[in-house]
């Protein structure tokens, strides 16, 4: 059955952190829908500047089985933005799978989502982010973690091993690694290989 | 000086071959303006739904420094489309650099451009993309492959390594490097190292 994907979108999101993931998703077509969500804007512009067109605003009050939150400099407003968190919190109780992509883990750590849980973000802004969740169990060597329905990257490329790692949990190993070929991508599968770990505290 | 890059977009491109690479450009900000043109469309749907708002369109006739051109399900259809294959020589004529990723090299081969050059493309439309420009010299086994001003990519993800390839040319090495760290990316700094090669015709 297809998954509807919803990916939150914010002014300064960073393209990667959407599009890497999106590009591995939208090859399986029969698998996952993908629909870009923001706050009211119809238009929401990256950081350095292309703009994206939005499918739902939040009063449309859609299910997404799977929610996804980038990060980007936007992160530093949206941590203050209530309303936003406020629907963070709700779409995220409603959603099978939650995931970010480096500092949108902010984000779902100020809403209060990932308390008690490990989690992960990115090396640049690791102390800001983790500041956004001091009950966080935050990891600094890790390429994403998954913690029950809570699945968190570091920073930016990140995002796209990790949404080939979802695709095998929920589609399996092999069509993982078919999606990944296609893309002429070297998929860095394990979770725990982290690269741009400069020393781990954990 | 700030280069004005300048990618073409039309329905049916493939997500990561545009903002892989506008990853990497964005990240500089003071040495690359992006901005998306179409023929005329102010919306252009990526393969598996997302859309970007265009900046500028072909009637506006703007020069860019740097011109890149995109692969996705809809070269396919724009291989037939003599406006966009005119436009494409024009703005191509003009620019400093010119790249493509994936089978963005076949409307470049499509419109003359790269005769009697070497270029490549990705391996799954590869007959295709070579049959779209009988007069180039097409390689099998390259992540990418420079030729004068032409910089052609290999799959969608090896146009990310291009991108910083084409960063370390016009900003040097050490800033390329840079970059790849700022996004955590695993940068493929080598041309020939082609892990998606499935045997060398060359």
């Amino acid at each position: 059955m297809t998954k509807t994907l919803g990916v939150l979108l914010f002014d300064g999101f960073e393209l990667l952190d959407v599009f890497g993931p999106l590009e591995m998703f939208s090859m399986l077509p029969d698998d996952f829908a993908i629909r870009l969500v923001s706050q009211q804007a119809p238009v929401v512009a990256a950081n350095g500047g292309p703009r994206s067109m939005i499918d739902d605003h939040f009063a449309d009050n859609r299910h997404y089985d799977i929610l996804m939150v980038p990060g980007g400099m936007g992160t530093r407003r949206e941590v203050g933005n209530d309303a936003l968190l406020h629907w963070l919190a709700t779409a995220a109780g409603r959603a099978e799978i939650v995931a970010s992509v480096c500092t949108g883990s902010a984000l779902l750590a100020k809403a209060g989502l990932l308390d008690g849980r490990k989690a992960t973000t990115n090396k640049n802004a690791f102390d800001w982010v983790a500041s956004q969740g001091p009950k966080v169990h935050w990891l600094r060597r890790a390429r994403w973690v998954e913690d029950g329905k809570f699945i968190t990257s570091s920073g930016v490329s990140a995002g796209t091993d990790m949404a080939l790692a979802l695709i095998a949990r929920l589609c399996g190993i092999a069509q993982a690694r078919q999606v990944a070929r296609w893309a002429e991508y070297t998929w860095n599968e394990d979770g725990t290989d982290d690269p741009f770990a400069l020393g781990s505290v954990d």
